[in-house]
């Protein structure tokens, strides 16, 4: 049973077949904006891992706050360097805010934002973005599937409303779990279900 | 100059390349519904005309309400024989719907769905769906691109978010403006500004 079950997941692997997992808006704060927001010394209370080793979701919450509206979002921990909030392109019209499509990390001249948390405010000039759809790959993976890191595919969503991605970028992290990261706009546009597959097309 | 710009349209077409317009949510009411809504003998005042020949954007607006939330939308003219109501997934998550995704017109175990105007309420058993991307296409177009009513394509979105729509439905009329139409998400996910253009892949 362990040798047929392996060697599905290489033929599916092979295939360059993986998981699509869709992102809702959230943000990652640095330790001084989170303590700015919740108070001194606060530190974040995991509530669930998420499916990159390491990753969880917090119980804290904080407000987007726009010039059109506000959303609560969820915090992700563990704590960064420096603080990214993350939304959809919907997100940003209903709060009447601006981001650009970007990968994480890549917050120069990215959106500004302000957050709201039960101890303060904190106001970025930027640190908004809407994330460019990305695939988590082991070097492993990304060797059979001859692959590199920052290199971009198209990735065909797998659904009753399929669509193809043009430019989704391969992140190669020893840490990775192979999966395909999407936003809620590219997910609800692809009509994706809790499990959706996607295959990676060069 | 006229022949030159003749000669550019032309190749445009012949290339398969169309305006892609987004269709934020909206309702088409039946004369009876439109006047449970808003009163008896009620008629619609356009307000603004629509790309496809005698539809309008109306004055009037009424209250789609879901089991979490409600949400304004617009009325869309001339009355139809039955009424419409065209949501996102996004919307129906948000109301905490569920609708199908459909062509215009196949309302068949269609979503249930409240409206609400300032006369009454209306609540429908099937009536709302998520719709289909669609290309309106002349016969004539249609003859010179060797499509079919009702042929399936895909469709690339050129933009700087591009992605291919696996499954639009081509829509044969005489009185059609040729333009491609696509959902809230859709455009969202596409990264659409106000004047995107998309192409045809057969």
């Amino acid at each position: 049973m362990d040798k047929l079950i392996q060697a599905l997941k290489d033929t599916i692997m092979a295939n360059g077949i993986l998981q699509v997992e869709t992102s809702a808006r959230h943000v990652h704060l640095s330790q001084a904006d989170l303590e700015q927001l919740f108070g001194k010394g606060h530190t974040l209370t995991p509530k669930r891992a998420l499916s990159q080793p390491g990753q969880y979701l917090s119980e804290e919450k904080v407000t987007v706050v726009g010039p059109k509206g506000e959303k609560k979002v969820s915090v992700l921990g563990p704590v960064r360097s420096r603080t990214q909030v993350e939304l959809s392109r919907s997100d940003c019209m209903s709060l009447g805010m601006s981001a650009p499509v970007r990968l994480s990390g890549e917050l120069e001249n990215s959106g500004a934002v302000v957050l709201k948390g039960p101890n303060g405010v904190v106001a970025l000039s930027e640190g908004a973005i809407v994330a460019k759809a990305h695939i988590h790959m082991t070097p492993d993976m990304a060797e059979k599937l001859c692959l590199k890191d920052r290199q971009q595919v198209k990735l065909e969503v797998i659904t009753d409303r399929p669509l193809v991605l043009q430019e989704v970028i391969v992140r190669v992290d020893e840490a990775s779990s192979c999966k395909v990261h999407i936003d809620t706009d590219e997910s609800n546009a692809a009509g994706c279900e809790d499990f959706t597959l996607g295959r990676i097309i060069k």
